[in-house]
């Protein structure tokens, strides 16, 4: 027997906004309800926000969340909505005062059943040895007449642990809660995954994830359901709110699929992860507009369109700051593409303020380009301190890499860096794709033609473009990907064909360039592996792989 | 029976110099055996300096690091020294591939037996669970005709583990290899601790740790030895290189003491600390001189003569940037500081570029005074540019608790912040002991008078001091210290007392400046919680202490 209605409520929570979460949840139970359902699962550490950090740790924070789902217990009670199961995730602490990544089975009024998560990963981004204990009982119920297993997210990424322990338990459905963060092609691997765990056993997965920013990672949804057999039977789409409703099947019935997301291209999810990133950092930090230079270049213009779809044009201040070496196209084109996507469009030339330094201080060469960079800098940061909007950076991932950027200059600086975790490679596909989108809406392609097409140059000395310190950025990109992504060493790019000049190049410009890295603002995690607390190095290391 | 002469290797290895660190093992060895020594015992990952971090992740790291040590015991035999017992730390590799924090010991021209540590630290400034794996097996060698346990810094600090696995052992000697980062007090923490497993061994403890600067750890040395009644035998000077020679008493003979270091005051110990993390940023990172801001106040006074006794007076540029606010006691200040360090010292008046800015924005208020403070970093950052010294940031630990400072201003810009960790009133503190120091010396007292004892000014607007903005900073840094260092919560701050007001607005600050602490260059940690991978929370948290 079952028949049992459960929803997936896909919701974005706040970091430590424990009011505001559990308010969330208690109106996503609401509308749960309304549609039916018997079961309501919402996310790993809905109340508290996710990923807390040493949050996890303060006494105070602790007796908050606390309290908050004991006081949601009773609201929902009083909402006549004693009799729908909620699942939800939250902060736990045991008896000693350990902290937990807990599970809380809500009904009736009062917290029924509590679950620890037992896989604590400590790896990538992640740091939950630091901040949990483990758990080590599984947690089994009775919902409706259905019996149900509930685990949390690493839970079903390693093997033995929970997942085993239901073995007896003969559960008619699994339900992961999950703060599983976006990277491109991860929606596979955690399909694949979930549809090993129902096989495993023998009932439907019910896996309900996250969704919004939080500093650099972005949670994507993607919510789904799939049968025991592998199947999926039911999908919410990425990066937005959604309640996913799905009725298990009265015993040996076919189960029957609910309704089905369309799928996202790469480019697509890539690019709104980007956007939630930048729109749940600029609005949950308390900000409604940014400001950035815009120079006629590609990672400016997809940088301000990111902002302008992130948060509407009319809140995106593009400065130009023309130089001496400025191009005219490069300032034709910033206007343009200002015109295109509404900003609020300023110049400011930067000559005045260059020749003040300059007179002082005489500098030439490097030091000469770097101070017009420095110049766009403070220019920015006042604006932004006069006008309340956050700077954001648009500095991109193969710059960040190779060290190839002035530090403290208009693309390094502010609060937030949009495209710190894609490559140069790819900020041209997401251009691309952003123009072939808008023309497929039958809208105004938002980013002009020529700073797609031109070729990158800092414009810093007459003449100067990007490949006449760097290698092709196509090729750069690979050697990158190969030595940043897959951590292989020197050895290994050789024995793939790599040019040896190149190899050592990029690789002693990206062991030397780790100190400007810390420097830089927080920025989403899009691929496998962003620079940040996902790839840990030292600054000072004179371990150069030219030496083995 | 024993009779075994050991010898403690206090050295100063650099993170990734695999090679030199070698050499420096091979050099000891040398000079120990020349001592009389038939033991020597290194710190903890010596061969590849310490914390390695993601490195240890890295392929082409674990095979030079493994083949250095093979080296290394062919060199010996070589050397003639095959005969002394050689146990040293570095970078181990299980038959599956996953690294260890490995003891090697080193006899007769080959490894003779590896121990890998059991507890791996996974709090504060450490992240072992993330890279090595954890040993399961115990370490006991015969050396001499002694019985000698091996265990690896955590080790002593969690009871179980193979210090209980010693038991039934019968060891006459405990070594015990460690990084240990220096902080505050710390020194008698280890050795109580030592003295508690040499009691449970019922055998002396040799403890020998590593000294030298990596980012923002310092190891501050200190080796010594327990005998089996708790009692410190034997000792090594703090901060230095420094071979600790002791011999093992005969059965029943009473140990013998060996030399013991003079202690040094608390405030010694920080301030060489700071020194120390400060040379040596500059130097293992490939500089020998540094440029920083003098303004005539007390954090920049500090950080120049921390910075010449670091690097010698002759290698620190000091630059006074004097705004329109400015007033002529600074400027004597600095100029007198200059002088009295030895350093290179310049003015740089930031009127016509503050002007050249303003004739275009027309700025006011803060904006402005942030303005001028922006200045000074472009300023600094182009004369490092030009001329090859580390930019250096004197803030200090109260105002990155407060965000009291303009992010990429010349307090904040730079490669190293020497005073990251030490707040407003230490700061005072450690000036006025360098100083009486100084006079101990009959030596010229480094830093002005008037310096330490003029009210804390940023001098961006006319009259202006910091107690505007801010509580009395004597106030402040116990609110800090309770807050941040002691993680208490608002509540337990009323109930110790602390205003209402006060607590409120350092907490709401505190919190606030988050973002601007992520973009600051690293500093040495000299208290139990530095700001940095010590204390790891969220930007975007709408949580304030305030709501509970």
């Amino acid at each position: 027997m079952s028949g049992l209605t459960i929803a997936l409520a896909q919701v974005n929570p706040c970091v430590g906004d424990i009011a505001g979460n559990a308010a969330l949840v208690r109106a996503s139970v609401r509308r749960a309800a309304e549609a039916g359902a018997n079961l309501v699962a919402f996310p790993e550490m809905v109340i508290t926000g996710y990923p807390i950090e040493d949050l996890a740790l303060r006494e105070s924070f602790q007796r908050a969340a606390e309290g908050a789902v004991q006081t949601l217990a009773t609201a929902l009670e009083a909402d006549g909505l004693g009799s729908i199961t909620v699942i939800l995730g939250t902060l736990g602490v045991s008896q000693k005062g350990m902290p937990f990544n807990q599970a809380a089975v809500i009904r009736r009024g009062s917290v029924e059943a509590r679950y620890n998560k037992h896989h604590l990963p400590n790896y990538g981004v992640f740091d939950e040895r630091r901040i949990f204990a483990s758990g080590q009982d599984r947690c089994v119920l009775r919902v409706h007449d259905a019996t149900v297993g509930v685990v949390i997210c690493e839970d079903i990424w390693q093997d033995g642990g929970p997942v085993s322990q239901m073995d007896d338990a003969n559960i008619q459905l699994l339900v992961v809660l999950n703060g599983s963060p976006f990277e491109e092609g991860k929606g596979h691997v955690r399909r694949d995954l979930a549809a090993r765990r129902a096989r495993e056993v023998k009932a439907p997965v019910a896996y309900v994830n996250l969704w919004g920013g939080q500093d650099d990672l972005v949670f994507d949804g993607h919510s789904f359901i799939v049968g025991a057999d592998g199947r999926v039977l039911a999908s919410s789409p990425g990066f937005a709110d959604h309640l996913l409703l799905w009725t298990l099947p009265h015993d040996d019935d076919v189960p029957k699929p609910g309704s089905l997301a369309p799928a996202a291209s790469d480019d697509e999810q890539v690019y709104t992860a980007i956007v939630t990133g930048l729109r749940d950092y600029v609005t949950k930090n308390g900000f409604s507009s940014v400001v950035l230079g815009v120079s006629g270049g590609i990672d400016s213009a997809l940088t301000a369109v990111i902002a302008a779809d992130a948060l509407g044009g009319e809140n995106v201040v593009g400065v130009s700051m023309p130089s001496a070496f400025s191009s005219d196209h490069s300032k034709d084109d910033a206007a343009d593409l200002a015109k295109r996507i509404g900003a609020d469009y300023r110049v400011q030339p930067i000559a005045p303020m260059v020749d003040a330094f300059q007179d002082q201080l005489g500098l030439t060469g490097v030091s000469e380009e770097n101070l017009q960079a420095r110049v766009r800098g403070v220019i920015l940061m006042a604006i932004s301190n006069r006008e309340g909007h956050l700077v954001i950076a648009p500095g991109n991932k193969s710059e960040l890499a190779t060290g190839y950027a002035t530090i403290y200059d208009a693309g390094s600086i502010g609060g937030f860096a949009p495209l710190k975790d894609v490559d140069k490679s790819r900020v041209w596909e997401l251009a691309r794709w952003r123009n072939r989108a808008a023309a497929q809406r039958g809208e105004v392609e938002p980013i002009p033609v020529n700073s797609i097409e031109k070729p990158p140059s800092a414009e810093l000395r007459p003449g100067q473009t990007d490949q006449d310190s760097l290698p092709a950025y196509e090729l750069l990109d690979e050697v990158l990907d190969a030595y940043v992504e897959h951590a292989e060493g020197r050895a290994e790019l050789l024995a793939r064909g790599f040019d040896e000049a190149v190899v050592d190049k990029v690789l002693s410009l990206v062991d030397r360039a780790e100190w400007k890295r810390r420097q830089y603002p927080p920025g989403p995690k899009v691929t496998a592996l962003a620079f940040g607390r996902d790839r840990r190095l030292p600054i000072t290391s004179r371990w150069r792989e030219l030496e083995e």
